[in-house]
């Protein structure tokens, strides 16, 4: 099948661009060095993928993650990277026979791991983004309440959101160190064989972590791609011209099919005027037809993803597989 | 069921403000005097509690859209407000059994449709949001090729997309019948029975339009409830606390589960900081525990919804009905 037999909008994955993406990755950080993030594409077939290279252990999002990645085979050891309430639903991962670990922050987190049958926790540190995570000097405490009510603590995580998209390393550096420092602390009081942390933006600088949460390098965006990364953007969104007047033209893909948190997409050789509902407005350098066939360059890869049911993966215009975005929904 | 049994984040649609909202605008716009817009909701059973009210010729957006309301019986008259090159896709629709009108603004749109065998056509006029539609100095020879190619020509459509969101009323009464006049010129030249255009921001003042499409008024959002309409925000995503910490509360509703496009969403007595993947950071002004639920406010609609399976309806803590967002996709 080629490209143009495809309805627009839809995303297409750079074959060669993800191989590419998951070898530098796995040679980068082999094994369980690397525990990718399956959020920023949700598609068990993309992580059979990077599974196949030895980077096996897999960090998730949601409950919803989990279960498919473990239906599909891949619960070697699978880490819940965020806090969930909901002993039920915690309950039927514990079951799925899958590797389950969840980062558990309070009380209250603790308490529903230990309700649902978790085995394995770990303890989740507030590392300077303000979002989930313990205070570090209390991590002590909570993992020391997590082992007196059965959990085992596999030891710390700690995400450094809040640096992973800075553009300039320098920066990054510095305030990346002052952060794992934190992290250290903590695993100081926690113990444990794990301190899990990092991003795609840090993969190569997060010495203190022992395996890093990298998920965007598999497919990149227009945000990671101002950092200079070894990572090709390997995702674009196909769409069709459907008008065109003297100033501007206007292609079949807008807010439904595209994140707009990290600002406008982009298109080569053209300035991006605005995206609605199902219509990107552009301006492009050399005049362009109704029918022709563009490719859009996502700002954010995760929310993005999630708009789509299929990663149709291409070579040039052959399209040579389509995967299922599997992991959609909670 | 409750709404404490739902897993979170979820759509909640309050069947008694969306009643009151269809009821509204039923009794403003009875009959075919609406054509309402299912881009917004993308639910045909919402859809259906619109036809029931005597509003029963719809606007779609998308192939898609025109498909599943034909599937679901409601293809009395569709009119896909938007520009298709695709005629095979357009040839589908013209098989479905439905009354199937598409916009036409080139001369490609128009083939597209004639090779696709679509009967009937609007002209999709220009009125001043950089989008489709033909220049109103063009309509009238487009619809002379048209008729020549044997299509029916039921008249025009313009929308005042760049108006409708407009808070000052004045202003956007000003501007409409700016815009509007473009519109009734293009209609002197093109002929037919309908001047389709107008949306919820104007869905009072365009007196020159012959049907409304309107589509936020059933289920609203934070942007357009600045306008001081008669609709109520009966939309909201309920979400679970996850994370408590001094200054600040997370909880389990982000990129994915919220369109960004018209800034943050909103949540009573609180103030939001900002939204990550699965996350949204706040400060309630009364402290939350991990585990409570709150109702969050969309700041756009469409694309909100577009993220979502099924929308809960609920009449209080009481989920009273589910429905499948079955118009998502493309």
């Amino acid at each position: 099948m080629r490209t143009s037999q495809l309805t627009t909008p839809a995303l297409l994955v750079d074959a060669a661009g993800l191989e590419a993406n998951l070898d530098t990755m796995a040679q980068a950080l082999p094994g369980t060095r690397l525990r990718p993030h399956v959020k920023a594409h949700k598609c068990t077939a993309l992580a059979v993928h990077q599974a196949a290279r030895g980077n096996t252990a897999f960090t998730c999002a949601t409950a919803a993650e989990m279960e498919g990645m473990a239906r599909a085979g891949l619960g070697e050891d699978l880490l819940l990277a965020n806090e969930v309430a909901d002993a039920t639903r915690l309950g039927a991962l514990a079951r799925s026979g899958a590797r389950v670990t969840v980062a558990v922050d309070s009380e209250e987190t603790i308490a529903a791991a230990v309700r649902a049958g978790v085995p394995e926790v770990l303890i989740d540190v507030n590392v300077g983004l303000p979002r989930c995570g313990c205070l570090p000097e209390d991590a002590g405490r909570l993992a020391e309440r997590a082992r007196g009510s059965g959990l085992a603590v596999r030891g710390v995580m700690g995400y450094e959101g809040h640096i992973v998209g800075l553009e300039d390393r320098s920066t990054r550096t510095a305030m990346l160190e002052e952060s794992m420092a934190q992290l250290v602390r903590a695993h100081d009081l926690v113990g444990g064989d794990v301190i899990s942390a990092g991003g795609t933006g840090t993969y190569d600088l997060n010495t203190w972590a022992t395996e890093i949460q990298a998920g965007s390098y598999a497919l990149m965006d227009t945000a990671y791609a101002k950092l200079g990364l070894p990572f090709a953007q390997a995702l674009t969104v196909l769409s069709t011209v459907i008008s065109v007047s003297d100033t501007w033209t206007v292609a079949d893909c807008g807010l439904k099919a595209l994140a707009m948190d990290h600002g406008n997409p982009s298109v080569a050789d053209a300035e991006v005027w605005f995206c609605s509902d199902e219509h990107l407005t552009f301006a492009p350098q050399a005049p362009l037809r109704v029918g022709d066939r563009i490719r859009v360059l996502p700002a954010h890869v995760d929310p993005t993803v999630a708009y789509h049911e299929h990663l149709h993966v291409v070579d040039g215009d052959e399209v040579v597989d389509r995967w299922d975005v599997d992991l959609r929904g909670w």
